[in-house]
């Protein structure tokens, strides 16, 4: 797992997710998508990026803003059950923007 | 927009989107995603998703970090491209915690 | 519409649609989801076929063919929701063919 | 496979995917798919899926009908990158008509 310090949301978010994994399926939902394994966690993020997709297109704000947060919910309980952490992506984050900053970004094509 | 305060990740991120929106298409990724309006980019949102879906399942820990970081990338332009930012989604998250803690996550089932 | 004949299975399929499209919602599945409208309908293909991708991974064939099935069966309520069918997507696969045959096809490249 | 007779358009789809498939990626976009292997076929798949719902909710009826058309031309691909036809996925359909009808459908709820 990466080293960097997640912000207090991410940072309370993962701690929270680590403290309920292997917990009992009836007590957290958390506990739950861990018991139903690493495929039915994938689903679920690919169906909460489809949701936050149509809230984005016909959705009020306050939709889209719950999409959203679901969709970094169910990535950070995705990436913890390979083992890693929202962390690592906050991580990889900064690293595309220090490496490269302008001059990659600036290279990337939409198709 | 939310009042409090994003991850410095994020909040670099959100504030690197800010100043890029509206710019040239050619100088940046980002000003092209905005340029190509809020429905590419919520086309965008989907496909990277469905590319962390595939990494979950298939891909190495780096094309799964990098796939996660697409997503929020993608999630913050988005939300962005609706005049809202990833703060607004973080507090969120906040909220619910607050709110509602382990009664409220207990009492969601997985379908 | 497009005039063109459509497969038995899938004649039958459209017709069903046609016919329950506007009726109790209480009576049928098809006719709740005209119920719930369009946006809702495009959120169930786009689960869906978050589901035919995790089971063309990770499951069975029986898996794999069960959510085939169902990407088809809401991609004719979705066709239909917007007043065209499913026969329509087949006569532009018939244009396709018909038009460039292999030609179109091997110019078209994998991102 | 199945035994159940495809309309002539999927049918005539399925022997031009079974006809290329193993074949030079130079030479068809099928062959290509191939070449790239079911897991990313499976993410083609979800791609255009996501198209699909962005032009339901905001295309004009040619954009849906060629997202249509794509959802299907890779779904058959994927199908028979597992060794399976889009006629299983057909014989499902009609499975699912003959075996429960109407009682069956009207069971089923949204969520």
């Amino acid at each position: 797992m990466a080293d960097m310090k997640p912000t207090p949301t991410l940072a309370r978010l993962a701690a929270t997710i680590e403290a309920r994994k292997g917990g009992n399926p009836n007590d957290s939902y958390v506990a739950k998508l861990f018991d139903r394994g690493p495929d039915y966690v994938a689903r679920k993020l690919g169906e909460e990026a489809v949701e936050a997709v149509v809230a984005a297109l016909a959705g009020s704000d306050d939709e889209l803003i719950g999409e959203a947060a679901d969709v970094i919910f169910h990535l950070a309980v995705l990436l913890s059950a390979r083992d890693l952490s929202i962390a690592d992506a906050l991580a990889e984050l900064d690293r595309r923007d220090g490496v490269s900053g302008i001059a990659e970004k600036a290279s990337r094509t939409p198709e």
